[in-house]
């Protein structure tokens, strides 16, 4: 799963030597539902592909309010990037939302592979563009849509994160509370987004 | 300045072939307060860097409300990544909130550059960290701070923007109304961010 996706990523094939570098470099690991990968306070030193499951990234407020910045599934990257790249504690918790399986990696490791793999750099520049974009979306919506259509907008772009992760935790993540988010539900959609 | 640039993000020194190659693929331009360097609806095709001046990045609602998603100054970049990269049409305007002297390379220019030059492709990977840490920092605010915290959260971690931009492009670009800013500017401050 993890070549296919460096493969589709960079644009170009692993050479066989190239995927044993690559599978040398990560582990498996099985994280159970509600087990930390990360921990607010902990540098973050590896990241890891989400071969099965369901996780996210959140940060906890002085009241014990949690804010989630990202929700993951499969196929997608986890860790603190800015913990990750400037070695600083995370204000971050990632944890596993379902059972799940991912393959870890750490910031050494990842290095090596992306000064001896071409493939990898490429997939890092594809990545780091969609990240990008995603990212310039998420602030715009967040800057100017109301929760209802912040809603509506998430609903429209990734319905499979509704199926996956509770409603509170989608609230969370679009930044409004849980009784915005049910009033919302039941309210008649009025607007045609 | 861009040479400089260059060089601080990329850890590397640019040769002078390499320089010279840097040159023939920017040219000068000067915008005049208000003028535009994208309107919505055309493809970004160029991107500038900015030698001096101010800009802003924002799109108007069906209400004519505009909504800010960068404001930028010296040593920044300008251009709709979304539209640059996929070649879809902007749904952002870009203009000058001062006069501004910029560097502008199309897409091509720049892609010659990075196969060419390693420093430019290393440029670009520091920029993305930043970019991709920036995002994340911004997005968190967005969705777990009140509309105070993110005023003294900016106003502490970039106290430039508001010797540089209006009040109600501020406002704007903490997705908040230009009369809850001015509420907060004139209240005493009880919270100590």
């Amino acid at each position: 799963m993890l070549r296919k996706y460096i493969e589709q990523y960079s644009g170009s094939t692993l050479t066989e030597e190239e995927f044993a570098l690559v599978t040398a470099s990560f582990r498996p690991r099985h994280l159970r539902k509600k087990q930390y990968f990360l921990q607010e306070g902990d540098v973050s030193k590896n990241m890891a592909f989400i071969v099965k499951g369901a996780m996210r990234q959140y940060s906890v407020d002085e009241k014990g309010g949690e804010h989630i910045i990202f929700l993951c599934t499969e196929n997608w990257w986890v860790g603190d990037r800015e913990s990750f790249t400037m070695l600083t504690p995370s204000r971050y918790n990632i944890d596993a939302v379902e059972d799940s399986d991912i393959l870890v990696t750490t910031s050494e490791a990842f290095q090596g592979l992306v000064d001896k793999i071409p493939a990898i750099n490429n997939m890092i520049r594809t990545m780091d563009q969609r990240n990008s974009i995603a990212n310039q979306k998420r602030i715009h919506s967040a800057i100017s849509l109301t929760a209802e259509e912040r809603y509506f907008s998430l609903l429209e772009s990734n319905p499979a994160l509704f199926q996956r992760f509770p409603q509170n935790m989608i609230a969370s993540y679009l930044g409004i509370s849980a009784e915005t988010l049910s009033r919302i539900r039941k309210k008649p959609r009025t607007t045609d987004h």
